[in-house]
């Protein structure tokens, strides 16, 4: 029982931690009335956006949660409903502090602090994953004091996926509706520069970066972290306590060596905001490991569970340099924008194959990693390799988080017309940003797939089955439904985007057409409707594609039965896995590839290489900020259902 | 020994009747002397082509052939060159005709005589159809004589699987490299129509639909249709003779009910080809369904087996109207039309959602058919219903070549500059041609999917393996490199396109520029330099892909053993399928919302939507042509690589 409290009280203490940043961040100078007003209208879009999201998921929430106490037991409607709001709960503060934090961040850029204004943007980030580490350590700990076994806990991991899958659609749908909608009439068709303010989709496109980066990748994490921490204690049971109650030492751990690294973090007068960050994930990882070491060694008296955890480690850093490479300046990014140069066609199917191309070596590092952990420890080995990537999530979310509060600070500081040295800190931050964007998202894929493997094991062991035999044809037909399921919902979500930006792009026509001289600046824009349509087709569309990962495991188990259903599982796991990284890493390599343009090469900004790299970015903005990264987390919510309803998995046709 | 005898002679007499045909297609007239002259280019480059990438294809048999007699044993060594050179014998005579019919047709529609262009269209097409029935049904029967064990004659089959791969391919390579290199320099760059003599590629462009859509995709059915009857023989070896023997039926009642149709299918006035195509098609189920009702009941002894068969019809009935759903004039490709308006990304997107959403009707009616099949006669169901399928395969390898005869014969009409009731005449014929295409292409993935289900219990029974158990991570591991294959292995096909596209647009260029009064019509380009430089960029870039195909299946199995191969199967089955069809419906989408938009919708020819829809098109040619149905060849040879190195798949890692 000792460690559970331990748990608990490290859970506590992240809280304590995350409020005394929220101090410290508040304590900050706000800057001059314009600057006030940029950002009280992004925190008023923000806040309206998650109190309309939060509302239809609670609704959905109390629906499933009673017809869960209905068809299995109360404590999985009670613990689903948990797991959901905790979810919302590290988000939502998450989110207000980050709104708040851009500000204080401009306002030291414009004091011309860049050290300083770079801390309030790292600390701003880590409030989010601070929360999201210290919520899911205080539920699950209390969760096992209560009921003493994690099977019992199954449905916090389940709320807190459906919650995660709906922040990060919804987010995502909104954040590139927006974003469309802002570039395609006011650059586009206007002219006018990005982030200005006579644009009536600027603030909605600025709150877009937090909703989406912010409160999408934190409820993936969150839910990542939980799944994982639950599933890697399920499979623990089999194995004795001590087993049982490792997975909790990766979160006091992440407390802990977030906390120190933090401190260790300073405001300094010549501060590299790139060596910075370095600094921060190293000196995480050099704590996590040592405590690894000391953990594996004394509580669970094996070594190789050390090896293994040092493997997950390992895994999350190999993948992150692959998309590096695979999205930064090197070899694929240049042929892309070189592909430009002969227009939007060579253009898009050079990303295309790039993205292709860019799942070959994740997929060997991810099976390696896989195969090692397994001969070191078993499927336990996995597990623990798995808590190793995790006992990171706390910085890598700071980092995430780090990205939309210096985006939005550079956009605070434009539109409120503040000096160039102002916006020469911001973009120096800001350009990081869009690095750690991208090694977030290679994190969170690489996370997603071990959880996702923790957890069909996980279902096997509650389950009770030994084997997942594709070769039974109706086995096999649940492999075939899986992987083709990541492709229906892809098509969902990138057709939602569609939907959404054109309602936006008629709403700033309109703007533009009826209120008179909004162009030449003499007139204010309706930003706010801009943020009430955008939030309104991103809830709209978010529910259909979330509901087909819930309801299509079921139907295959009434129908196929327990087998198939793991055959499914195995199928999306590895089907959207791989679809993912295709979308993320495809979109963001075009991204890069539109930036090396504009920076001067193959004709630099508004040369025919440059038109058609735009064309490139615009498909590639629902590929990664959207589908892809929903991908991740519809892979585990399709783990999380069929371990919840196993039960009602009776395969009527197998009696056939 | 009676029916190898029968099915040895309908071989025969298939190959009679394709001579038959040949005849009948040499004996038409062959118009003017400019007619002849363009006909003659074409038949040159093609020959060419052929020669140079038998030649490759040879040399890698010979070597492969070498490696497979020490490796294993010298009777797969020589039927593995059997399988091979049959292929390509089918498909150069095919070539040979259809270079030919399109002048014969051309002619015809000269004469004002639709019904008869249409009948030697037809005859032409129908010829590569009986050829590789006839040459499959020789070869099986005669091995299946000589060996007494279905066992031995695996090799040919993946003799005919690699031969097929190069041939798609190399033939999808070419065809696309060609028709970017002439639309982008003569229609983009110069202003010139399509077909226009003027231009350097247009040759090259002609040969390619030939390459491509003719002797790949008769390379393509070739092989399934060889692959099949294989497996479902090796299924039977488990149930006793007649089930062995069963399957040469498929292949018996295929020859005689093509036969019967072609020669119901005659000369009349006034002929609807539209209604033609059906009724030949109709004649052949017919005749088909009544055959299968007459052996299954008789010869097996089974009415369930009967079912099984129409269950098969029926699927690639329902896969063709799902594809004709999303390709021809319905929402889908209006709605990818409309999305043009909004420019080249919007166009793209929603072309990439249609395509991706395009993937689950499909799965499903496999799904049920693999289901339903199975729970009527267990494995050989699902055989049978294969077989079902396949005996539909020489009318539908006649449709798909009628497809380049009509097209390469308006082609030759345009560039005679004969009169406009001529290419009237030859646009009708060519419209069902793109229809067929698509139909074609749709019903080679169903018959792939199918395919390479029966090949994967040819490998189990073979192996003697029981379960592939996808829950032991080493083999789970497998499924998950089988997934990836195929991304990786679209990703070299989309780049091989696009770099020897790139060398033909250099080349036409630089003809334009240095051959003076080209442009003006004074002076003739170098249509042969083109036609070279397709033939080698393709044959260069065939290569890594498709021993991608031979390589991956050899170390999993050498390293993690038979039952992670049997994963890898069932992982690059599921994964390349639906890859495929996203990418064949996607880009037949893309292609049909152009023509949708060409039609006078949205703006019409040279509207900005219009614009945009070029783009997607491009985009989408690749995809349909090369990588897609390159997919289906790859998909099946992983099944038969398998089968082949099972001997040496010892699983080094799993004894750590």
């Amino acid at each position: 029982m000792m460690i559970p409290l331990i748990a608990l009280g490290s859970g506590i203490f992240a809280l304590l931690a995350a409020f005394g940043l929220i101090a410290y961040i508040n304590k900050q100078p706000s800057g001059n009335e314009r600057m006030k007003e940029i950002a009280k209208a992004i925190q008023t879009g923000a806040s309206a956006y998650l109190k309309r999201q939060y509302k239809t998921i609670l609704i959905i929430t109390v629906i499933l949660a009673a017809i869960l106490s209905l068809l299995l037991d109360w404590h999985t409607g009670i613990t689903f409903v948990l797991g959901a709001v905790s979810s919302l709960i590290a988000g939502f503060v998450g989110m207000w502090v980050s709104v708040r934090a851009n500000l204080k961040t401009a306002e030291a850029a414009r004091r011309g602090n860049l050290g300083k204004a770079f801390v309030i943007a790292l600390r701003g980030g880590a409030v989010m994953g601070l929360m999201l580490v210290g919520l899911s350590l205080i539920a699950i700990s209390s969760l096992y004091i209560i009921f003493g076994n994690p099977e019992y806990i199954v449905g916090f991991g389940f709320g807190a996926s459906l919650a995660a899958l709906f922040a990060q659609l919804g987010g995502g749908i909104y954040t590139k509706a927006a974003d469309v909608g802002a570039d395609l009439v006011g650059k586009v068709e206007k002219g006018i520069p990005e982030d200005d303010p006579r644009n009536p989709a600027v603030i909605a496109d600025l709150v877009g970066d937090n909703v989406g980066d912010c409160a999408g990748r934190g409820a993936d994490l969150f839910e990542s972290f939980s799944d994982n921490i639950i599933g890697a204690m399920i499979l623990g049971l089999a194995m004795g306590s001590h087993w049982v109650l490792f997975p909790l030492f990766a979160g006091i751990v992440s407390v802990f060596s977030t906390v120190i690294s933090l401190l260790l973090i300073r405001v300094k007068k010549k501060l590299n905001p790139v060596k910075a960050l370095n600094l921060s994930v190293g000196i995480v990882a050099a704590i996590n490991i040592a405590l690894f070491y000391y953990l594996t060694t004394t509580f669970l008296g094996d070594i190789r569970y050390f090896y293994a955890s040092v493997v997950g480690l390992a895994t999350s850093i190999l993948i992150v340099l692959i998309t590096q490479y695979y999205t930064g300046d090197h070899k694929p990014v240049k042929t892309i924008a070189k592909a430009s140069k002969t227009g939007a066609a060579t253009n898009i199917l050079t990303g295309f194959a790039v993205g292709l191309e860019s799942t070959a070596l994740p997929v060997i590092v991810m099976a390696a990693s896989i195969l090692i952990s397994y001969l070191l420890g078993g499927i336990y080995g996995i597990a623990t390799a798995t808590l190793g990537i995790l006992s990171t999530t706390a910085i890598i979310m700071a980092l995430d988080t780090y990205g939309p509060i210096t985006d939005n600070a550079g956009g605070i500081a434009e539109m409120s017309k503040l000096p160039k040295e102002t916006r020469e800190i911001t973009d120096k931050l800001d350009a990081i940003g869009n690095t750690t964007k991208a090694i977030t998202k290679g994190y969170a894929m690489g996370c997603a797939a071990l959880s996702a493997f923790v957890l069909f094991f996980a279902y096997l062991q509650i389950t009770g089955l030994n084997v997942i035999d594709v070769a039974k044809p109706i086995v096999f037909v649940g492999a075939f439904i899986g992987v083709m399921l990541p492709f229906l919902f892809s098509a969902f979500a990138i057709k939602a985007v569609g939907k959404a930006a054109f309602e936006i792009v008629e709403e700033v026509r309109r703007q533009f057409r009826e209120i008179k001289g909004l162009l030449r600046g003499k007139a204010k824009p309706d930003y706010a409707s801009c943020v009430d349509i955008s939030t309104k087709s991103a809830l709209r569309e978010m529910i259909i594609p979330s509901l087909l990962g819930v309801i299509t495991p079921i139907v295959v188990g009434v129908l196929l039965g327990k087998e198939a259903v793991g055959a499914l599982i195995i199928g999306g796991t590895v089907g959207g896995i791989t679809l993912a990284m295709l979308m993320n890493t495809g979109g963001a390599a075009w991204d890069n590839a539109k930036k090396y343009i504009e920076a001067g090469n193959f004709g630099g900004k508004g040369s025919p290489a440059h038109k058609a790299a735009v064309i490139g970015d615009t498909v590639g903005d629902p590929f990664k900020d959207t589908a892809g990264p929903s991908l991740h987390i519809l892979v585990k919510l399709l783990n999380m259902v069929s371990i919840i309803f196993a039960p009602i998995f009776i395969g009527l046709l197998l009696s056939m």
